[in-house]
């Protein structure tokens, strides 16, 4: 049962891969590039200290210059944060090795996030199971179990070396001009696992 | 970390708990009574085979007498057993010994159900972490996740032996001269859990 997991090396991307894993699926990491940075060897990094197999996805370059402007038209970055997440999961799921998608979206989560219609449409519309390990925990289940297996690094999002989308988002917003930091709220703090917390033997299983 | 599950020993409710036992859970199984009937004998059987501790938690007969009146008004049985769901959450909940609550409420279901503001507010007003591990899980997860794990019975809801709310509610009707037949739909299958597939290993441990 092999899933291919949308992964940036945060701690939500991390425990989802880990819940996959420990209910029996064989899980292949999957951070997506738009190619303007190398900001997915982050994701690489950690996702061979977690002993998971990794690969690059790359889209298409319009997909980042389409964001950016629907970010810029906003003020605000959420829409554009929607639009990759979408069309990630839609590269990854219309590949045709791809059976099963996944991602570390979480119920507390506005973007991004797939309402139930949008996740039906992806299914069909793929031929694909979609699954969200964490779509029914909260916060607090959410931080004992990262607490519990990893160790994080959180820090404001303008400084952490990540493999998210907003990073290469920024990017292309500075290349063109705009400071981030009207668009990004201030503030805006971002989590990277660095490893598997010291004695921790069952995320190594 | 122990977790007070919601159990009926039907498929939704079993893969839940074998879930959060394999992210690290120590789960304790509750299966609501109205002491009207021993239904609850069928999730008993259903969690000693599957080697988890149960008990027992009785509610008011006054909430499944209020369950049978809403039913009967409604001509469906929805909103009756979203009120049981709610109360039997809420009276988990406020044990003093509880810290966390779960049940086995999937993606694709309509009721039992709780939206975002109540599954916020469940939390909020007693302190408590509610976790749904099948939220984010479609029925094809479903599925090849309980095919492999579990034996199952399904049959009509009239002729399983199981421990949900439909059986006390159903025996209330009759007793009160109504035919369940005419507030549950007919062709209305239900699944028990009877075992671990032969040879599985994943959930003995």
């Amino acid at each position: 049962m092999r899933i291919h997991h949308l992964y940036s090396g945060g701690k939500d991307s991390s425990l989802s891969a880990w819940i996959l894993r420990r209910i029996g699926y064989d899980v292949k990491l999957v951070t997506v590039s738009f190619g303007t940075l190398d900001s997915w060897r982050f994701a690489r990094e950690t996702a061979e200290r977690l002993g998971f197999e990794h690969s690059v996805l790359y889209l298409p370059g319009e997909i980042l210059e389409r964001a950016v402007r629907i970010a810029v038209e906003d003020g605000h970055p959420n829409n554009a944060i929607q639009f990759i997440h979408e069309r990630a999961l839609e590269a990854l799921a219309s590949l045709p090795e791809v059976e099963r998608v996944s991602d570390g979206t979480r119920r507390d989560d506005r973007v991004p996030f797939l309402d139930l219609p949008k996740a039906r449409s992806l299914e069909d519309r793929f031929g694909v199971a979609y699954v969200r390990p964490l779509l029914g925990l909260g916060y607090k289940t959410i931080r004992e179990l990262t607490e519990r297996l990893f160790v994080v690094e959180i820090r404001e999002s303008e400084e952490l070396e990540k493999s998210d989308y907003e990073v290469e988002l920024r990017h292309l917003l500075r290349e063109k001009g705009i400071d981030p930091l009207e668009i990004f709220p201030r503030e805006h703090y971002q989590s990277r696992v660095l490893g598997w917390r010291e004695g921790n033997l069952k995320g190594k299983e």
